[in-house]
């Protein structure tokens, strides 16, 4: 009954997933303020023309550019200072500017009527109260930026299954755009199976193991912007697993299932999805975080993780990522990491045709100022492997080793 | 009265300014499974044995090693089968394993008494439902991990300093550490100065600018694990802004200013920081953000940012973080940075002894799956500079361009 499946390479395994996995549709519109973070469900289109108002990129007078013509240091140009603008000045409030005449103004400073370009303090000196020299011959619009010099009116500025960064926010604000809609936070399902593990709070006796990884899956989850259910500890009982699965995929947008180290558990696991839905992918083609397995219940992505928390944080760093970013709403997620630089101290073996994901703890050496890379010597079954860790270094198929001496990006937890 | 400063090199900055920066002093303790992404003001050490028991690598048997000496395919071991270890039992409710015996066990199965190493499933084969033919020869411990091989009792786990990860919380689960103390949240203190801005949620008119450094800084620091205390908009006024910065100081344990692009302001804020502390650095060489000031006022550091919002952003990222990691309690501030690699589609022009920061837009080529850089040509005067790239490029003091057809590290916004 159970088909056999062939362990895929990591890359097949996810265009396989996220060709069945659909962007949640619910949305929620939020305060400006308040959506950092998460992914817009709506494009956005500037409502103005941001500043609104043109201004000086320069400290300096405001003038009619034709009347520099010619201004050098030999031959300056003489105008009648006609006053002098203030930050945060209404600009109808302020005297146009005439032939022969200049006002002065501060960076930012809104233009008055009737001037066209800036002269900068430097190209200028003041004569008297009443006059000021000008060394420079300007243009229409040197060192102006327009009314629509940060954001014209009508532009499409974010597309919807944009993330929203802390300088989008800012660009937000700065259009007068107060609230956005956009997806709500995907719900995952966290199970964790396995007859040994008990509750980290709860006591403990010999045999039995504290159960950590859907605590570090929450994490996890929410340093992505996704909220985390837990559904407990499920013996290794078929009929129990069922009842949670189904309820999960009830009750959440995505399921990980973590656990079942034994045999028959990890069996019952693949028989379940099969029965329940479709089992897509069973088996990856990397070390450590080989018994993997994908599936669809109900149109959920469901996805059985190892038991071991290694290989259990490896696949959700490198299998359910882009998944919960499909189901997020995300459009766009960008191959980027966060990265150090640091020179191999031992040879790394590895095999071909698997990708290896080797932990690494970095050390600083003062002196140098270099970054040493020292591979850490841990069974994937220990968390202390990854404690103990700074990053992890990833040996690509195609490599037998990674030779002691090598320079290599660190891919920091 | 203004000392003459000259611009430093941001690397020189940085070291000045964490010379003069302390930790924060005051803790926290709090429940383990709220504490990811704080600093730990303790060192952790492991108070038990983990697991705590003996337990089996691999599906298989658990022997006595001495009894499969010689074993082979064709010189097989026989052992009677006196049980099976259930996931999760207690090791002392198993029988013991003697001479002549073998006990079933899963991966993770408590070790029985009398058992020293585990032959793994493949190498055996069951002759009758007592009976067992082993085909490998073991030493002792093989396939076994020891009851300390996670973490051993009285190792030192973490030290003070550490920034919790979301596998350190496992870690911490794993060996039954509930609570842990912390470092309380760094405060920091937010001060926009310019009299031209108003709250984004206000009504504006011609000569206004909405402020927005304020919500993008809020942002930047909460993801840094900081708390942001906004004290508001000083308009350009020197006593207004002596009290603000007076209030902050004493509210808070970093204060932040950001503002004052004209040239008045620019001076009043050197001025004030120069009377009420004492200004360490004025002008960093660095484009954008030359404008930046770090002082110290009682005891608590005091960074006045450029006004524009690149520049702010830009400082924030390379200048702040530093002062802030230092200020949270952070030990060690690994240089890392979330990068992705793609190709320069046009040469980037630079000055040499200055390090410049060119915003870029990344185009992903989806048929030949490869990623370019597209610097965004816009003024760091506007936000939509940033809103319109997806990270920074960084070229170097010693460089005087990035030349087309360069592959780049593009640090993600």
């Amino acid at each position: 009954m159970t088909r056999a499946f062939q362990a895929k390479k990591l890359d097949e395994a996810i265009a396989l997933a996220l060709a069945r996995v659909e962007p949640i549709s619910e949305t929620e519109t939020l305060p400006t303020t308040d959506s950092c973070s998460r992914v817009l469900a709506e494009d956005i289109l500037c409502p103005e023309d941001v500043p609104g108002f043109a201004r000086s990129a320069m400290d300096g007078y405001a003038v009619r550019a034709s009347e520099t013509h010619g201004a050098s240091r030999e031959r300056p140009v003489l105008l009648k200072i006609i006053g002098s603008v203030e930050m945060g000045q209404d600009p109808r409030t302020l005297p146009a500017v005439h032939a022969g005449e200049a006002c002065e103004i501060p960076t930012g400073g809104p233009l008055p009527d009737g001037a066209d370009a800036v002269v900068m303090l430097e190209e200028t000196e003041r004569q008297n109260d009443q006059l000021v020299r000008l060394f420079a011959e300007v243009t229409p619009g040197t060192h102006v930026l327009s009314a629509d010099s940060d954001f014209r009116r009508g532009e499409l500025v974010f597309k919807a299954g944009h993330k929203l960064r802390a300088v989008d926010i800012g660009a937000l604000l700065a259009m007068g755009i107060l609230s956005v809609t956009v997806y709500r936070r995907v719900r995952v399902g966290l199970i964790s199976t396995g007859s040994e593990l008990v509750e980290a709070e709860q006591p403990i006796r010999p045999g039995q193991v504290r159960q950590i990884n859907s605590h570090i899956l929450r994490h996890l989850l929410e340093s992505q912007g996704a909220q985390a259910i837990s559904l407990g500890i499920v013996p290794d009982d078929r009929e129990k697993l069922r009842a949670t699965v189904q309820r999960a995929v009830r009750e959440s947008d995505l399921v990980l299932l973590s656990g079942g180290s034994s045999v028959g558990a990890r069996d019952w696991t693949l028989e379940l999805l099969q029965e329940l839905g479709e089992v897509l992918v069973h088996g990856l083609q990397i070390k450590p975080g080989k018994p993997t397995i994908f599936a669809v219940v109900d149109t959920k992505p469901v996805i059985g993780l190892p038991g071991n928390p290694v290989s259990c944080v490896l696949v959700f760093e490198k299998f359910v990522r882009p998944v919960l970013a499909r189901r997020s709403g995300l459009r766009v997620l960008l191959p980027a990491h966060r990265l150090a630089s640091a020179q191999l101290t031992q040879t790394v073996p590895s095999a071909l045709g698997r990708e290896d994901f080797v932990a690494i703890r970095l050390r600083l050496d003062e002196s140098f100022g270099r970054l040493y890379a020292e591979p850490v010597l841990g069974h994937s079954n220990n968390i202390s492997t990854l404690a103990r860790a700074d990053g992890i270094l990833h040996v690509p198929s195609e490599l037998e080793e990674i030779p002691e001496g090598t320079h290599v990006w660190v891919e920091l937890l």
